[in-house]
């Protein structure tokens, strides 16, 4: 991509005079959804409780706007003539540019499909859902969340009409998170993982909480504040604070937002969501760090190849024996704990415990992708109309004892767990094991190339090769490459699960050690 | 205000259709000025440090968008129309709409003055300089600053002239807060009052600071987190921050934040920015209560108004012998100090101390008001072209000799030490000594009607008779009447500053008396 940093040089500028007119068009519209993350980001942080009304209809405004502005006949109008214009003039870029206008027109295309006022009914709808879910899930309601999910369901389901398949409803829905992929597809390869991982589950065992004592909140936090520094996340770009479920967002070029959540008797529940958080954002800042945008190609390529990034540091980095000789003095100075208190092999072995658990987010690396399956089973059938909402209670917990041989006894750490589905994020959940398969298989090819990388975390706290790794191989490629041909271009070697697999059989054979 | 309740009631929404049309283009306004107001308190308290040069490119985007949806020819045109359907058809609440469009046109066709270019230059350039101001105050380097004030003086000479003015320059930008005031009028009421104040300041003494020790941040914050609930703000509607300068906001009807600073030294600075800021946010909260809106007689008044509801809960109560002998125990709880350490009286006369000092926020209310006349009358010869930038720091120096006979040692306790002047915000000083006088004649009439008051505070903690007595008498007028007309209203009698002189000449009394 040597020739983005010329796109906007004032000669092209001066030769390609729709094209600078349609990105000037395109960086007001990628101001107005910065403007919506700070909404956003806002509601979920700071925002005080009776304020929640009137903000969805802030939300709905402003989404409402960007949908009009974006999937409006001028912007096409301006896009297309910009389209044409590259075509006809031989200039320096103009390859990137036709792969830029390739990558606008899958999305504006499919945007197109959706009227404002679908847009902003569902905006409207999920924004007032957070909160019912939010209560529901702390109440133990599934009762008082199933309205206004049966109301996103149908949403998503017209969605889907909306936007067409050729073979099920839920492709259509999935096609907004992991461009290309197919239900089906998933449905072998996810077939072929759970067969994988089987052995590999019998062979987990349970760890005991090494923690000898609750620990304060603002312990937990000044820990977590020095994790984004070390892993090379400036705190001049960025910011860690609490929420009900940890994500990450970006509010502009330079201004990458993560929380977490904290559990008393285990600071690791927020390290891990930390570490996991602080990979997105650095995926976000370094697309951010491409010249000449914001343009389609300033974008991340999928929701798998996001999730790739923050699995990358939450696991393949944030389990390894090199990182924790690395930060376990850090922790127990933070936190208070003297070593005699906490073993290093207590908490490296609690670290890569492997059992089968209720909670997605807490459950171990291994046991993690039979959540993601059940789940990816489940919101299949809902949008594809083979079960209802007012089933799901009983679908879960009957699947849960099936895949997990375990019982759930509360829809709070059940069905309720998750707060994608009030958010209408059908589709969502299957990127989260793609992004496992894909870290795997990027961190196995960093590592042949970076022998020394284990002896500079542990010794110097340095994890810079990688991070530079990653921005050459993946954040400055912003959204150029199919997810295919990012991990070909990157592994020399097609998406291939077998790295992660490998992965976590040498994890399970750490653990069978200690 | 009776029939306003009715406003929306579907039979006049069915017989005044451009009038329901021109009120759905209102509200959206004020939606998109809320997510402005969203954006601006994201600036002062949250955003990262890099993040500020593209927050700027944001605010600027929506105010310009802002701008010519409230100024541009569509809204102009509907709500024309709905005037004119008003006049037409005899209904109930015809004279209030009249009211309400006789004080929107007021300030549209004033909008339609300027330029949208003018208003973005005006709101990118503003929020760039408030990072610039920071730091040159830090730093102590008016040098720094000058730059870009030339630059926000000069956009606001352009935006008087747009404007227009019968006298002076000054009187176009000073109509943005106060309507209806001149500068020569204020001339006169401030060379009065100075008159008045100056034997009271001859009787005032400097007390010493009472504290013993420095009081750490989060103590004083738990402390501070009491008051506005104890006044009547409740916490699901507001939150209370930290920031350079304390401000109050309103990002929705019930979303009112207000941030104080903290002074490890002295504890009460930050207890008299959170009773000023709670004055106002109540006022703000208590205009949204009103049924119907919102809608342009939503509002407040003037700026003037609006500080006095800020001086009246800070000064009036804050500073009252009942107000200290309520919340002096909470005091000595939350801040862990004992009653040996910190005499009620010794806290007592600090509070209400008088004596010259260098910086305006932390001034006693006597010679405030000094501080005031200073900066009215240098903000009236820069913007009126008879001074200029660079020779601030001088004027500012020997003026403050002249009045208060101190010497000024460094620009950061001078001439940089208030946030307006990089806001753009030339015209708002004055309406600081308008609140003072207003918020006596305000109190007085209170307490007239409401003699328990001090009992029922200083026994039960109970302020409802009070915010009642506003909610009733100002915040729920909205901005149905000029400030005069309020005044007159709630008091019987003419804005008078006699009744601050006499508050203030009891003040003296008691100080002399310890």
């Amino acid at each position: 991509m040597e020739e983005y940093k010329n796109l906007f040089s004032d000669s092209i500028r001066n030769e390609l005079k729709s094209f600078a007119e349609y990105r000037t068009a395109y960086q007001e519209i990628y101001t107005f959804r910065n403007i919506l993350s700070v909404l956003q980001w806002d509601s979920e942080i700071t925002l005080p409780e009776e304020g929640r009304a009137e903000r969805g209809l802030q939300i709905g405004l402003l989404s409402g706007l960007i949908h009009s502005k974006y999937a409006g006949e001028n912007f096409y109008k301006l896009a297309t003539k910009a389209r044409e214009e590259n075509e006809q003039k031989i200039l320096p870029g103009q390859e990137q540019r036709r792969i830029e206008f390739e990558r606008l027109f899958q999305d504006l295309d499919r945007s197109r499909l959706l009227s404002r006022e679908l847009v902003e009914e569902f905006s409207i709808t999920t924004s007032k859902a957070h909160s019912i879910w939010a209560k529901a899930r702390k109440e133990n309601r599934f009762e008082d969340f199933a309205p206004i999910l049966s109301k996103i369901v149908e949403l998503s389901k017209k969605q889907a009409e909306c936007y067409g398949y050729q073979t099920e409803p839920y492709d259509a829905l999935l096609e907004n998170y992991e461009p290309g992929e197919r239900a089906a597809n998933l449905e072998k390869l996810f077939f072929n993982l759970k067969s994988n991982l089987k052995p590999l589950i019998a062979r987990g065992k349970k760890i005991p909480n090494p923690f000898q004592k609750e620990i304060p909140i603002y312990l937990q936090n000044k820990l977590g504040e020095t994790l984004p520094n070390i892993l090379g996340l400036s705190s001049k770009i960025s910011r860690l604070d609490a929420s009900e479920h940890p994500f990450s967002t970006s509010l502009g070029s330079k201004d990458k937002r993560i929380t977490t959540r904290y559990d008393l008797k285990d600071p690791l529940s927020s390290i891990f969501s930390i570490l996991h958080e602080t990979g997105h954002s650095l995926y976000e800042a370094g697309i951010s760090e491409i010249e000449g945008g914001p343009s389609p190609l300033h974008d991340s390529v999928s929701l798998g190849i996001h999730e790739s990034q923050s699995r990358l540091w939450e696991n393949q980095v944030g389990r390894s024996l090199e990182f924790w000789e690395m930060y376990y003095p850090i922790l127990l100075e933070n936190l208070n704990i003297k070593e005699s208190e906490l073993s290093f092999s207590d908490l490296f072995s609690y670290i890569n415990q492997s059992a089968p658990s209720l909670i997605r987010v807490e459950a171990d690396q291994i046991t993690y992708n039979l959540h993601i399956i059940l789940r990816f089973e489940i919101e299949r059938e809902l949008i594809n109309g083979k079960i209802q909402v007012y089933e799901l209670p009983e679908i879960w917990n009957s699947k849960m004892k099936e895949m997990f041989g375990i019982v759930v006894s509360s829809d709070r750490e059940g069905v309720l767990q998750d707060v994608h589905w009030s958010g209408g994020a059908f589709g969502y959940f299957p990127t989260y094991t793609l992004g496992n398969i894909y870290s795997a298989q990027f961190f196995q090819t960093f590592l042949k190339q970076n022998p020394n990388f284990q002896t500079t975390v542990k010794e110097k706290k340095d994890f810079s090769s990688l991070l530079n790794w990653l921005r050459q191989n993946v954040h400055w490629k912003g959204k150029f490459y199919s997810a295919e041909d990012l991990i070909r271009s990157a592994t020399d070697t097609n998406p291939d699960s077998s790295y992660l697999v490998q992965y976590l059989e040498k994890k399970i054979i750490e653990l069978e050690s200690t």
